[in-house]
């Protein structure tokens, strides 16, 4: 009587866990710093130290009973406000207490906002390329992620195709700047057209669509730019976020969503979130945790070191002749395979030990992902792999 | 158009959430002190000294990236070997790594065991009186918890009751013992026999019935007395168990379930479990705190507080006549209210400053629960508030 919906999951394992697990093997078999593995995307940088103290502070002096007793199911209050705070400071947007819910990480923030704004059925649009998990999270919810086809010019939005994808069935739209795999930043010029398309379109026919914002790289910025905040230029908004990858805490679980207080019913939103959670038993993140985050809620690891690798592969790629958009932000670089087939490129490059993501679950074909969350000292080393690997499978 | 089910769920606050709501506020009246608040079950005790040693040893001394790093989606394998170790030694199960999923706390067990082994409309069975958030737990995942009537002799299985409701489409049996709320532990007896009904019936219905053993109080046992483990008297077990109450941690959320190794398919319901979790976007309790309760694995807090309650308690009870049936842990006591209806029983208590959880919404009638997980100092003077209640509204 095993649920048949979730055995037939046990087939589909994902192609980056795949090649993580090979590039882990491998490594046994020759030493890890041999394998140039660019297959996940887990931070390589150590967590703020002011997190460290202030969690190992809160454990030396504060009530064992308060720090890890229970948080109320939508987060514990001073660090809702604390993130509030934060968001209305750094955003310019009138967050309050009551619109911050606390999430285990930006997956779990995805998918209660997800769960909350759509009934079975219901189409969230999302735009490639994209985080292939957006699979999970969003259609074990009963709704249908439906995936606009890329701008491969530079991975800003498809807006034709958005248009024509938009219909009376969408409930959501779905993004996610800085992009995982692109490492492209959506242009004010962009979030704008966004935000216009769908304030039409919501009047055309009559029911809110809301945009759900995935912002874990918010803070992973290149080149000195800006990030445009989603939710400062659209109501419908849930801004949703994890300190994954901005503290270096990606085990931990620790995230949110922020409901914009203009958006529809704002003020019910987070008590619905804290519904949702009862129904999948899962109440709220680690108290201590929570209250470790509030301690250091404007501070991030040091993270110049992706943009010490994001130049040093840009460039060489570039060096050798590989079509590629400069990422804006995040570890991740999404250059064109040198054939069509980029499973078969990415095959190519493995028996160089390179450990390259091919794009099609990305849901653009023939690139590949580069997650250049390593020690730069290991980049500079697999360049002169790559280049190796290039001239001899490509004569470049 | 947000999501009309979980907006209706708003109505449906929790009694015990409101009672414990009430009984802060009147504490801001008339100092905290002098409410008697028995209303949530929330424990009082600090964790064991040696969690906070190990987690700020741990915090101190180790590599950032390496605590706060993902866990596998399934948990920390070494953090699960030492479950399996621990509880194969206590209760000679012979549990393996791969049979441990890492939860969010027995809540996140329970609905994953759930959605796991059964499927849209099934049937999952329970006994009154129960903890009444098995209601959102099982019904959001499409399956129906069916109650079957209390045995208010004992608290321990009205089997006649359960004989004539189970059927083809039960799927999964669901106990609670140690009980919440009556405190109840079911004998070696009540358990031989639920095995044997069930074995009978899955032969008989040509399918599975899953026994899902919620045990959060399975370390809070008075009188010297042991409590059975149900995984070591029945194949088809799904242990769901939580650090909440035995190392004081409600707020880590940190739990787990171990798949019986004789059930059916074990080795594969962990991998199962893992995928369930990527549909709800909750991916694994936090990898420090997996790290930390593995360091304390068989220890527990100091208990001895919820006893020396229990006896205070059940002494004076039966000293005013009440009918109680001894608890042999938890810390519930469930007493037979002085008139029919249980809610007017606590609405009178109330009125001296005496928070009382009436039992309607445990599934029986007529009975109320305090959870004595509070000062001892604070439960000897309720008893004399509880004396002069009894007293001048029933004249006893």
């Amino acid at each position: 009587m095993i649920n048949e919906t979730y055995k037939a999951m046990l087939g589909g394992k994902s192609v980056i866990r795949e090649l993580s697990e090979y590039a882990t093997a491998r490594g046994k078999e020759i030493g890890y710093e041999n394998v140039f593995d660019y297959s996940l995307g887990n931070p390589s940088v150590p967590c703020h130290p002011d997190f460290t103290k202030a969690l190992i502070k809160m454990l030396e002096e504060k009530d064992p009973v308060a720090i890890h007793g229970y948080s109320p199911s939508l987060g514990i209050t001073s660090v809702r406000h604390t993130v509030a705070e934060s968001l209305k400071k750094r955003f310019g947007v009138d967050y309050k207490t009551e619109h911050i819910f606390m999430t285990s990480g930006a997956a779990g923030a995805i998918a209660h906002a997800v769960r909350c704004v759509t009934k079975p059925g219901d189409e969230v649009l999302t735009f490639a390329p994209y985080f292939p998990e957006y699979n999970e999270y969003i259609n074990k919810t009963g709704a249908i992620l439906k995936l606009v086809p890329a701008n491969t010019e530079n991975f800003q939005i498809n807006f034709d195709a958005f248009e024509e994808m938009l219909n009376e069935n969408t409930a959501a739209v779905l993004i996610n700047s800085p992009n995982n795999p692109s490492g492209i930043v959506y242009s004010e010029e962009t979030i704008k057209k966004l935000a216009d398309i769908l304030t039409r379109r919501q009047k055309e026919y009559g029911h809110d669509i809301f945009l759900i914002s995935d912002e874990p790289y918010r803070e992973i910025l290149f080149d000195g730019i800006t990030c445009p905040y989603p939710g400062a230029y659209y109501d419908n908004s849930l801004s949703c976020y994890s300190f994954s990858k901005s503290l270096s805490l990606p085990g931990e679980r620790i995230g949110y969503v922020a409901v914009n207080p203009k958006c529809r019913d704002a003020e019910i939103l987070s008590v619905i979130f804290g519904q949702i959670s009862r129904g999948i038993g899962h109440n709220c993140p680690p108290s201590s945790i929570q209250l470790a985050v509030a301690e250091v809620i404007d501070k991030t690891s040091d993270l110049s070191v992706y943009e010490r690798n994001m130049n040093l592969i840009y460039d060489k790629l570039k060096e050798l002749g590989f079509e590629v958009v400069r990422p804006g932000g995040t570890f991740y670089i999404f250059p064109k395979a040198l054939e069509e087939d980029a499973n078969a490129f990415c095959m190519k490059a493995k028996k160089y030990d390179l450990i390259l993501v091919p794009s099609d679950n990305f849901g653009v074909k023939g690139y590949f992902r580069m997650a250049y969350c390593i020690d730069t000292e290991k980049v500079v080393r697999s360049l002169d792999v790559l280049e190796k690997f290039v001239k001899e499978e490509y004569g470049k």
